[in-house]
């Protein structure tokens, strides 16, 4: 399975999706818990491995779970658990005490399923570029078919119960991963972000919350869950990042207008340093390429294909870069070993 | 003439002479005053001219400077005064209120005389690499003649009067223009600079007295000018030039050694970013053809020459630039036309 996944390109981060350039991706979540179980947190072991059993078996007959893969955390390493993150197939919280955990992932990663994390199913659907319609149609057809064969935990007056009360009621959370390097450089994007927040929607880093902003990666998702149904929701969100999609499109016009040279002058020195350097850390390897990337969109570089950049996107990551290896590295080993597939990947002239 | 200058690729710059690598050119200054002239800053201008005069017509009979230019520094315009400072032909003073004030320089920029400047003379001979003896020669031959020919303001208990005091006896000063990336980069510099001030020699920048040390070059030179014999002075200067070029050679074998990741990163870094950036202010572009050159003599760039980088040096200098482009340029100008000089001269591959 490791294997397949290390070298699927055609995930969610292929910016195949519609408008793609700025709006990498978007995902549904919904958490559902299970009647008469105790919620994970408060869960014995013995009971977590009932709750996975009987999620595995409902899944496995599930059609569009047909091929999926079926992992018990507990039986993979911590490296490779620290991959399934850095894909975005679970979160930080799964990666620890990993007993009574699972994972039920989908042969093109599109759908997953995180067993006994806060809650007992955390539902997951992505898909590349902007496109919360169709995945709504998706999520919501697996959660029709879960119901079919597991009783969930609903009130009809409070919705979905969650471990969070901030999950409660519709237990629905959407979010589109947005790259917004203009706005960053005009420096427009504090003000977007305090905008959002007013809104009561949320701007997080690359890995959800409590992460940084690294690489000038955004994901917006929504802050309230209860009192609107699942496509008013999703309608809500659709409409902002709509918004800030556009905002971003004025601001690269605008450096080509206004900041053509400071512009033209970063992002060469982008490509520079990822051509050259023989030493990178991930922070820096991720900065780089959000500029060698706006570059592309801006056409100041023609030679270098989107999707290049994408796969090193995903591939500079430390446990993706062991994955490759095939082996465990020190920290100074990766940061040569990450330069050079960068050099590798980007033609840089002297590998 | 400055279209010979601005063409003149064999001056002290040319990397070389003895030991170049590291002590990139060599210099000695005399300072003279002729008797029964007031010195420069109490003398009124009529009586300027009438030392310039003076001086000029003694220079003009002398076999050495036979081919030498005779410059008016009141007849040019700031930019190329500018030009000749950029060039270490005059001092920062000397390129401000120029009435009066004269430069007599040889073809080869070997020998210069600065006229009306702080003394009334200042005598200077320059050489590639680490060459004291041989332009001391030199320097006390040309001494000889002019002394011959002008009466010096000296006294038998004092020496060569001077306008100031710190000059007087000897009025010589001797210096070397070391070049000293390994030993900032291993962090030993500020030893050293230490050591070199108690032992009463002074370091400065690249340009003299007040100057940073921009591209990690450093002159070193003799505080003291009374009590000692020149030979004596030159020979102190030369041990401990000696000593400092030692250090810098164990530093940069060290790099090789103990710190061959971090110095191949910082080396390729600087060619990235040289041969791909869209704009460079010149302190910038001296630290990194720093880098560069330091690169090179340790092996890890092989395709690149050092005279290239030295003309480098020079030619990225604001009034050089301006010089090349035959007009006026602004500062943002300037550094794209430097990014763009020093792409075109590496090679760099989008231009």
């Amino acid at each position: 399975m490791f294997e397949h996944l290390l070298h699927n390109s055609e995930s969610w981060l292929n910016a195949k999706g519609p408008d793609s350039k700025i709006v990498i991706s978007s995902r549904l979540r919904l958490a559902r818990n299970l009647k008469g179980s105790v919620f994970s947190n408060r869960c014995r072991l013995p009971q977590k491995y009932e709750v996975l059993d009987e999620v595995n078996a409902a899944a496995g007959k599930i059609e569009q779970l047909h091929s999926a893969h079926f992992v018990k955390m507990e039986e993979i390493s911590q490296l490779d658990r620290q991959f399934l993150l850095e894909r975005h197939l679970i979160s930080q919280e799964h990666t620890l005490a990993p007993k009574g955990k699972g994972l039920i992932v989908s042969d093109d990663e599109k759908i997953s399923m995180m067993v006994n994390e806060e809650d007992h199913i955390r539902l997951q659907v992505l898909a590349s570029g902007f496109d919360l319609d169709n995945i709504w149609q998706k999520i919501t057809a697996l959660d029709d078919e879960l119901s079919r064969r597991l009783e969930y935990a609903f009130m009809p007056d409070l919705g979905y119960l969650t471990a969070c009360p901030t999950n409660l009621g519709t237990a629905l959370r959407a979010s589109c991963m947005l790259h917004l390097p203009a706005l960053v450089f005009t420096k427009k994007i504090n003000k977007i972000l305090e905008l959002l927040t007013k809104l009561s929607f949320t701007a997080r880093g690359l890995f959800g919350e409590g992460t940084q902003a690294l690489g000038n990666f955004f994901q917006v998702s929504n802050q309230v869950t209860l009192g609107l149904s699942e496509p008013e929701l999703i309608e809500n969100l659709s409409g902002i990042v709509n918004q800030v999609k556009d905002q971003e499109q004025i601001a690269r016009q605008n450096l080509l207008k206004k900041y053509k040279f400071t512009i033209e002058d970063s992002v060469w020195r982008a490509v520079g340093i990822l051509k050259h350097a023989r030493l990178m850390a991930t922070k820096e390897a991720l900065a780089h390429l959000s500029m060698l990337y706006l570059g592309v969109d801006l056409g100041i570089i023609k030679k270098i294909k989107p999707e290049t950049i994408n796969n090193l996107f995903i591939n500079i990551q430390p446990a993706h870069l062991q994955k490759i290896e095939q082996r465990v590295l020190r920290e100074q080993e990766r940061d040569y070993i990450r330069a050079h597939l960068i050099r590798n990947n980007l033609g840089g002239k002297y590998v």
